[in-house]
């Protein structure tokens, strides 16, 4: 993956008082990781309220966070006063969110003055030991008229 | 769309039963609605703790709904004694989730004995008018060895 | 789906002079059919060059006609001056690609000034009877500085 | 990326012997490279015949390459009697494929029984230089009756 040069002196500041106006991360208690040029972490603990019907994090959960990851990291490699917006997010379930808690990774592939493409990952732990359980794709798009964050 | 045919006479209880067990839908407050061989919707009133930083309902509960709703739209049609697990997932965000209530439509497109294929669709009800807020697609698997639905 | 209006009295001009220079299209074989505003099919019969390893024709050459189909009804609602380019295409292949020719259709979901969203359907006919065997949704781009189609 | 075993002692010999009955390889002038568990690559040359209006090749030829590198990546991965199939890829299209040559790539992300999971990358060189063109995530099949390669 190449690295990325932020044009935002306060790109990290930027997203973080987003994430915290994204009221729905509180409702399930995703809290923001890292937040680096092109690379944004979300984690999330388990937690009874968050599942499906076989006890695992709900895939549209898994999407939340993954989401959210992506449009940051995109956001971070944007200029100021700008905001971003999800256009679409494909994501593969690769096992169930099995675990005591999820780490979803937005890596930039390809920053754009437009368009920005992000890879999705989300990891898993289990008794210590992270499995990758779910993989995407998203597009997201730089809007200049507002400073905002990703949703 | 074709019509289809459910395979098992309970399957509106089963999806009933399985949604039920669903916790994070209680946590968001979405709500099971019409259960028809290959076509299920899933309601949700707008709530200030789902949104994200612009206030609109965040992209990966539209997700989350979206995704549900084609889960067991595809449950209707699979035989007794099966489940049903996403495996992928695409949404496009068409417009913001601005709107007192979303209702989510998932649509078998191709039933299989393997893999079944929905469309997705999630409109916004504003001031007593729907818009389409996104469009999908998903790829569901039936599993034969437990009797449980999507997710 | 909704109706659209073309912004360019000679849209389907446009779109067919633009075709004619997807010289792509000439190897493949692929002919365009209807043009109207939001909506574009292009026909492509079989043919032993086109084949996978078992004898249908190859998901790739699906893709490129199921593509061009919804690029073009992208193409169909934008303003004079414009082009269009596909920034992501998703393809479900339902059925094998087994018969004596393929249809494929692109249909405007949402139109925009930027962002178009199209969905993508491809019938194979066989001995007459027509049926779906690829689905898929696509993104495209408006692009404002010269006067060409998509790809 | 993990490394991957093969299950099948002639992993690749199966693959190259499937590729040569791809018959739109050898329309579209497309050659096998790579054929390692888990990771395959296919090398297409440029040619005037194979763009779209712009003159770069065409987003669905891209496509071609891509779905096929990654159905046998997975195929490499699989038991003897086994053959796969393309279930549903995506593409994102990050740059135009104007240079002299496109270098597919397929990757497992993640293998299983049934289905499995590939990264596609598409590079387009020019001038000595390489260049991501495109970028996808890709569901196989593995079908247990028959001995034969993706597409």
């Amino acid at each position: 993956m190449d690295r990325f040069e932020a044009q935002h002196l306060l790109y990290a500041e930027r997203v973080r008082e987003s994430f915290s106006r994204q009221r729905v991360m509180d409702l399930i208690g995703a809290t923001l990781g890292d937040v680096e040029p092109g690379r944004v972490t979300i984690a999330l603990a388990h937690r009874a309220d968050l599942v499906q019907q076989h006890g695992y994090v709900h895939a549209g959960i898994v999407g939340t966070i993954a989401d959210s990851a992506g449009g940051y990291a995109a956001y971070t490699l944007m200029p100021e006063g700008s905001s971003v917006l999800s256009v679409e997010y494909k994501l593969n379930l690769l096992a169930p969110a099995d675990g005591e808690r999820l780490l979803a990774t937005g890596r930039v592939i390809k920053p754009g003055r437009t368009l920005t493409v992000c890879e999705l990952e989300v990891e898993v732990w289990k008794d210590g030991t992270p499995r990758t359980c779910a993989w995407g794709l998203q597009t997201v798009i730089c809007l200049r008229d507002r400073s905002d964050g990703p949703g």
